[in-house]
């Protein structure tokens, strides 16, 4: 930290489900030297509209875009502050963010939801990624085009989320055509943001054609939208097409109004916007054909690169230029990861255990992971499918839910938490296994995200996949990962190719596979695939059993969540 | 209480898994006058053997004889002292055991682990009835007596048990031959006490015929036995067969040791051993076809007599005057019932819930009870199969294990205690229909054990079979049924049916079931039959996952319990 101020900086601003970050970065090299986080003052609107205390119904996920604003009049000044530069020496700013998180506007960008007349409408709000609740217009999404044999289909291994685009349309269309009517521009929120701070209205390549279905230069056609509902056929020209930026070309210069926010310079390149997964890939070196980065945190998303595009069966998307211009953007995903622990760690552990970790001064994961560790592969005796939070990816389904078989009177929580843990491993072999039997091989494993710090984790990650893992060696990988199209925005660099390979940070074969161990869990992963298949194809094949679905219509009707 | 010395009295004493309990009772109305419990010094010896401390293997479980001498010595006068009766007033004493409870001894009842040359091995000890480590035998016992079509099979449901006399004896032969040769007898614990009080050993009907396998007069053949182990081939002339004693009847007067060990007056009635759960029957006036009895602990046993003999799939066995002389008794069983909740609230239960609980001052099951009443029928969205413990009836595996579908991140511990409670509810109707499918039909479930006190479990069984439920007015079921016994063989009643009618009590129809939430349960019961067979049948049958005997030989391999 000897020489801040030795070059151009530049500022990278990742948006998280419940926060803002934002790092300061040297361009030369990527050191990052100052950083600071602003939460998001409503957080996530899951329980009840903030204007009017309505009760929101099940599966709903909103968010406040002004909390947005708020990230940039506070992190960014702060994070400079930190960095202990002088803001002048700042040449651009770049933003990634959560994903597919909507924004209903005016023409002018304006959010409904910050008028009077539309502030008690919940669709007025930002449909935030994990809104859930269009689920039925997805199902018909799907059906329709799958009848239609609509082209796109495959790029989308097939299905479409209910997270995306064009279910969450549907969905205000149908439930609220008023506010769908005065809805000028539906807008990504990673594109919201960057209209916000350069005045200019570009969509970025890799939402429009991951979340908006964008293909071969073309969204699904009026006549196809048209058949899903006759009031839908304008929807993508009304609402959606706009020009299309490519990831770290620049959308414009930073406004008079967001200079003053931010305290950053007037003029200076803003980037176009990107996605927090996608825009970690670079920060991880990770711009190659065949390098897969698995970000994984809460839930963990995998994206990469490769010169082939190829239909792999439930995969999230493949988008031209998605992650790097030049190359096919691979992404997958997996719904629950560390919300799964973290859900096992609040409700499923004894005082015992809590109290143990407190007296040693650990955490409960921790202490749950140490436990763990003490144990030979296979002897907890269990096998477990990571679906608590739905499935994102192969088989594309958010409402399947969890099981777990083989638990006795000897069970401990430890032998259950590592089962839930190397459940979510399998998930991810599962995914490399669909791209690699597709014809896109994965040739390197690297992992981000706040699940790094946990060896043992790591450890089952590399044994149960049977491949050396590499991890980035940043902290805040989608930051730096913004920052860096930032610099390549600014022109520090060319391409985003040699701006990864100057700022971007990795080390290779951290953690690497026992012989085994893996061995060991290869028997335990043909228990789950075919758990996985008994429970999760069952809507799909004549064999399977389709409980999880009845389960979940029952809870509804009785009431439940 | 007011004339506790009007007339004879009775002393019943039930031996527990771990403890023993004495009941003083009037013998004209059944009244309770004392009552008085004594722990086993040793308890259950599962992990070192007490004389030597050798580490048992898994799945052992033995228990030490002199242990239930005490219970002679110390709660039986107690009791009586507690009822407040001149010692000279009682006329009769009976038993009732924990099945198949088993203990080697000399030709003189000495038990094998009394003697100093074996007090170190630890087959010399008693094999308690969840003693599960001759599952090996068991395997090769039903495989054969498949093979040959042995008739008595069916009258087991077509399996039997690794927890019954000869499983347990096939492997002390072929695990410590020299200790097999040593053992003069193979006494069922529930005689052996008689053996203890009375100096005579008698058989008794029930144990003989639901754990020894006598039908119909006969034991299995020698040459059956030979086809097991050709050392085997004497096991029921050498080491089974004695008399055989009617339930109710007198095996002999009681000794003067037995009289000094009590205080009872010596010459006695003391009737012949019976069985804990069976003895409860007459205690609760179930004594008529179709009157099942549920005694519900941290298992449950279902007992029932019938004018009728059938082959009932996979019961726990029909005997000739197993509960009732002149009917026929059916057994049927559910391995963990309160075991499974106690296991729950022991391991998966967070600091929140317990301290709240403590706050009320209620217990753990208490809190997770009102929590879990707050919710409709499925509400939960979970379906759980409740084989923590293995499956005793229908499927009769100790090898299967616990299986939840549909937890998500919004599972709370209640709603899993929930499932849990209802999966054994499901376990309880699927016996039930087993036996109705086999033309011997239930026609009234009347309830004992401990679990009574839990009212929503309680109306949740009700709901769940659809069947009002009767339950026993008696705390100390077993007991007063064996101080019913005492009464018969002292002949204060001519038989079991006149004893019951005077001294058993029950309270008819005290839980009735709401037809909708019965509907709502007949399709979370689908499910749980779905689950049931899928995983509990694929030794059986070509479709099914028989993932849950793999996870034991992988956790066994890898040093798991």
């Amino acid at each position: 930290m000897s020489d801040h101020n030795d070059g151009p900086v530049v500022v990278g601003v990742d948006f998280g489900t419940l926060s803002g970050r934002a790092v300061v970065v040297r361009a030369s090299d990527g050191a990052e030297l100052g950083s600071a986080v602003h939460d998001f003052r409503h957080g996530v609107v899951d329980s009840t509209l903030p204007a009017t205390g309505e009760a929101l119904p099940p599966d709903w996920a909103l968010q406040v875009p002004a909390d947005y604003i708020d990230v940039l009049k506070t992190a960014v000044p702060e994070a400079v502050a930190a960095a202990g530069v002088d803001p002048g020496s700042v040449v651009g700013v770049a933003t990634d963010f959560t994903a597919c998180t909507m924004v209903p506007t005016l023409a002018d960008g304006t959010p409904l939801c910050d008028l009077p007349e539309y502030a008690g409408r919940k669709h007025a709000y930002v449909k935030l990624w994990k809104h859930h609740a269009a689920q039925p217009h997805a199902d018909r999404i799907n059906q329709l085009a799958a009848d239609r044999n609509e082209t796109w289909l495959p790029r989308y291994g097939g299905l479409i989320s209910s997270e995306w685009e064009f279910a969450k349309g549907l969905q205000i269309l149908e439930e609220d055509p008023e506010l769908y009517a005065a809805m000028d521009r539906w807008v990504e929120a990673a594109d919201w943001i960057v209209w916000r701070l350069s005045g200019t209205y570009v969509r970025n390549a890799c939402t429009a054609g991951y979340k908006a279905l964008r293909q071969d230069g073309e969204y699904p056609s009026r006549d196809y939208l048209a058949a899903l509902n006759p009031d839908f056929a304008g929807f993508v020209t009304d609402k959606v097409e706009q020009p299309i930026g490519e990831l770290g070309s620049r959308a414009a210069g930073l406004t008079a109004e967001a200079a003053a926010w931010t305290g950053l310079p007037e003029g200076i390149a803003v980037a176009v916007g990107n996605v927090d997964a996608h825009v970690t890939a670079p920060a991880a070196r990770a711009v190659d054909p065949g390098q897969m980065v698995a970000i994984m945190g809460t839930s963990t998303c995998h994206v990469m690169s490769s010169d082939v595009v190829r239909d792999v069966p439930g995969m999230c998307g493949v988008v031209d230029g998605g992650i790097v211009p030049g190359l096919w953007g691979y992404e997958a995903g997996q719904s629950g990861v560390g919300d799964i622990f973290g859900w096992f760690a609040d409700t499923s552990v004894p005082a015992a255990y809590t109290d143990e970790a407190a007296r040693r001064g650990v955490s409960i994961h921790e202490y749950l992971t140490e436990l763990a560790a003490e144990q030979e592969v296979g002897q907890h005796g269990l096998v477990a499918l990571d679906w608590h939070n739905g499935n994102r990816s192969v088989l594309v389904d958010h409402q399947l839910s969890g099981v777990i078989v083989g638990q006795t009177l000897a069970t401990r929580p430890e032998d259950t938490y590592r089962a839930l843990i190397e459940a979510t491993a399998f998930g991810t072999r599962r995914i490399i296994e669909a791209f690699t039997g597709a014809g896109v091989p994965v040739t390197e494993l690297i992992v981000a995200g706040g699940l790094l710090k946990n060896r043992l984790l790591m450890q089952i990650y590399a044994d149960v996949t049977g491949m050396a893992l590499s991890t980035i060696t940043s902290e805040q990988g989608p930051a730096l990962g913004s920052a860096l199209h930032a610099a390549v925005a600014a022109g520090a660099y060319p391409d985003i190719h040699t701006a990864a390979a100057a700022m971007g940070r990795v080390e290779r074969a951290v953690y690497v596979p026992d012989p085994d161990r893996s061995k060991a869990y290869d028997a335990l992963y043909a228990e789950y695939l075919a758990l996985h298949d008994h429970f999760g194809r069952a809507r799909t094949t004549p064999d399977g059993n389709d409980v999880m679905h009845r389960l979940r219509r029952i809870s509804h009707a009785a009431g439940g969540a």
